[in-house]
């Protein structure tokens, strides 16, 4: 069967979530302009606002076989996650019967290469398909085409929920270290919301500063706004000093929008490494007292406890004692998940009101 | 601090558990005289009978810093497993206040090497401290030496129960696709039941060719054997062409030993691949006869139904819709360990009346 290749930027057959940068080259999570000026003062978020995490297109096709050709900026290399972890993509299709986005397959390609090609789609019949390809999480994408049966007709597709919500944080929001891009916890919260959420996950470089909330600012109408940044800006004292001015920054953009501040999740390193687990317990008070204040202000701010969500085996849920596993990271989406529902039900309530 | 080094060999100070091939060179789960007649029918299983899965060096030590030194084969090679996942090594300790062992930490090495150093063990304290150290599960380990501090103990420790399992399987008994060793089920369910498993999970190579029950069978004193090879010999014929042999085979030499057979667990191929569904639900009947076949004999056969492993949102439990991430391997050390158990406890009840 011949196929034709559609670029994913082209909006009449795709569409795009998970970005406010299309109109600068590739699929990065901040603008050019952004990234220029953040360049100045934290070079690795300038860089890492590049890779494509959280970043998904939707579209509705009956072609049974789908291909993608991929170009990546740079080779696969890190330690703890794989090829496919960190630059792989993968591709979920509404299911009727179980009523949810189920997991069809993932690129397990070449990781010594920058550029791909995966026969990712394989469906045995033209019935329709509603798909989403989730981007690579710790790398960034140039370039996607998406191969189609020649015959066969591919339209953007579009979430059924418009509620938007926007995450800052750390590696771990970033998706560190799941084993493809489908598992990030905010990619799960994604479908079994079936609606968009901005990734602003920075691998070891979320400090809190104000610059950073304004770049993150331009997402408009957000419905809500995370800030679960503990295991970085709370590593000494940035925390404490930023958290404040970056959240009165957002709110100047957005004054009404619902914040959830998270304290972090627990881990392995939390059964030793006293350092860690004094800082911990300090910011864990800290950011439980700081949303108090808030909502004693009349905003509507709220905590996530991050403590509370690994249960039983909670050691087993990382990969090196800090980062999820997938088995953590569906913990996370399970934890996160309800709390954000019930802080959007909560504000949705209170504007019927 | 200076550091002392002892080979893990050295049985005055570890014990190795998993292995029965530790006077050849390095950590190998089969034989060297048995892989080289392996080899001249099945060379795959006579490569990866050389990969360490499964294997666990247990020891007791009040050293707070443990170092390890691994040589291993070769470099990592794969694209769905992380440089950790395939070639990596972790290290569990025994948690008083939890009952169990949990994860401390896991050799996030350099993915190019061949040789490495990795401070494993970053404990504070120098009480004692019961330890489990699991080895690479898609590599072979040629030597691994554990470094103590100078003025601590080391000796060797024993798991608590002394009931040895055998399993015999595919690329998913062999751990393909966890994060680190620890996260490989079977792994998993010898931590929880504090016993002895040989893993003999042979990617893409499980054809249950008589040859390999009689190595396997060299493993003395099983409590149980598990025969888990559908995803493999299930693919076409063999499955049903060997199966019995196989067991006739092992069943020479371990008569009494009560014998699960796991039909293939469920993941996100079965939803679409016409020729895999047919397959498997061919010898999932099959299986099922087999074994109600052997049990109206009076044989203590027992069936082990993978269709009931996953549960809720199946599909998200593999990395590339068939190989299980960490979630999907936990969801499977939960059901055999619970199957396991059931077994085991039906056995000790017989031989006592």
């Amino acid at each position: 069967m011949k196929m034709k290749y559609i670029d994913l930027k082209n909006e009449d057959h795709f569409k795009i979530y998970g970005s406010i940068a299309l109109e600068d080259e590739g699929y990065r999570r901040l603008l050019k302009e952004d990234r220029d000026k953040i360049r100045e003062f934290n070079k690795d978020v300038a860089y890492l606002a590049t890779n494509s995490s959280g970043i998904q297109a939707r579209f509705k096709t009956n072609s049974a076989k789908i291909n993608i050709k991929v170009v990546i900026d740079s080779v696969a290399n890190m330690n703890h996650m794989s090829a496919l972890g960190q630059c792989g993509l993968d591709l979920y299709v509404y299911n009727q019967s179980f009523n949810e986005y189920v997991f069809h397959n993932s690129t397990v390609y070449n990781s010594k290469l920058t550029e791909y090609e995966y026969d990712l789609g394989r469906f045995e019949t033209n019935e329709d398909k509603e798909l989403i390809l989730n981007l690579p999480l710790y790398m960034g994408a140039k370039q996607i085409e998406v191969g189609i049966e020649d015959d066969a007709y591919l339209v953007p597709n579009y979430v059924r929920n418009e509620e938007r919500i926007v995450i800052y944080g750390t590696s771990i929001t970033q998706g560190g270290c799941v084993s493809r891009p489908g598992m990030l916890h905010t990619n799960v919260i994604s479908r079994w919301m079936d609606c968009e959420i901005f990734n602003y996950g920075f691998s070891g470089s979320a400090f809190c500063e104000k610059e950073l909330a304004e770049a993150i600012a331009r997402v408009e109408n957000p419905d809500l706004f995370i800030i679960d940044a503990q295991a970085n800006a709370g590593v000494d004292d940035r925390l404490e000093k930023n958290l404040k001015l970056f959240i009165e920054t957002y709110k100047v953009y957005h004054p009404n929008v619902p914040i959830i501040i998270a304290s972090r999740i627990h881990f392995a390193v939390d059964l030793y490494n006293k350092e860690k687990i004094k800082k911990r317990k300090y910011y864990e008070r800290w950011l439980k007292k700081v949303v108090k204040d808030y909502q004693q202000q009349g905003e509507n701010i709220y905590f996530l406890d991050g403590s509370k969500v690994f249960k039983k085996h909670f050691t087993e849920m990382t990969v090196d004692g800090i980062h999820p596993n997938d088995l953590g990271s569906m913990e996370m989406a399970k934890y996160y998940y309800k709390k954000i529902r019930e802080v959007l039900d909560t504000n949705n309530k209170n504007k019927e009101l």
